[in-house]
Parts: C-alpha cells; structure tokens; sequence
C-alpha cells in the first residue's frame, strides 16, 4: 500500500526565529494588523510504501527523525493518509 | 477572538525541487526504501486577532497569496482553529 506522509517542523519555543520575526515586523507596515507569533518551519511530502499503516508511520518517523529534523532545536509532526491499496 | 493559523506552501506540480530530488536520491544509501515523490515546502505558523473566524479566515489567505508564497510556483493550504475567546 501507498501513504501519502506530511511532516511539517517547527523551531522549539524558546528558539530564535529570524525569518518569522522578519515577516512579522513587516506585516503592520504593508497593512495587515493584528497577526503575531509568526514562526516558520518546512513541510516534506512524501509516499512511503508499506504492508500495513503502522509500518508506514513507524517509516516515515524514523527518516524523519534521523534525517528531517535538527532534534536540538526543531519539533515535527507527522501525518499520513493511504493514498493508494495496492 | 485569537485564531492559530497554519500555513503549508509546496511547489506546484512540474515544478523542478532540487531539495526533494536530493533527499529522495539519498534515501536508499542511508538505508531507507520505498520512498518516493519527496516535495519541500515551508510551514508557517501564526496567530490572527479577529472578531469571528470568516474575518480570520479571509485575513489569513490574503497575507497567504499577498506575501508568503508566490502564486507562479507555489500552492498553500492554510487551516485554521481558535486558539482563545476573549
């Protein structure tokens, strides 16, 4: 079976945020009020293929943690939809 | 009322990813089969201050489409939930 896996990361609280902090500075000037806590991570997609839903996620968290985060300073979540029975 | 806002932009399909192709491409050495389809986008993440949650939801996708992705490349999902009443 096909997943379709989503894995979007985050900075840690606590972590600096340069690029959100930009964005966020900027907003007021351009004439949007009333947005703060801008933060800014990444989002892979990806199709993993597995027997079974739970070999799939078990995947997809462990290429995620060992190869798509900084663990030191990134949070993730991972989510994951069948896309396809083979 | 405060709304938490997630944004997650990805390239458009046809659209060439280096990053993807890179990490799909090294996947296999590193000891991970049956992934495929690697896409990088970016996740952002902030919170809007708006009366009700079609407001939000309207100031949300014009900050999305205005500033945080360009429409020629990229699409963007944005969801949103109520983060606190006042």
């Amino acid at each position: 079976m096909l997943f379709s896996v989503l894995v979007e990361t985050r900075l840690r609280p606590g972590i600096a945020d340069p690029q959100g902090a930009t964005i966020e500075r900027s907003l007021p000037a351009l004439g949007f009020e009333g947005i703060s806590g801008v933060r800014v991570g990444k989002a892979f997609r990806f199709v993993v293929e597995a027997a079974d839903e739970d070999t799939a996620r078990s995947h997809a968290d462990e290429v995620t943690q060992r190869f798509l985060i900084n663990p030191v300073i990134e949070d993730a979540d991972v989510s994951l939809s069948v896309a396809e029975t083979v």
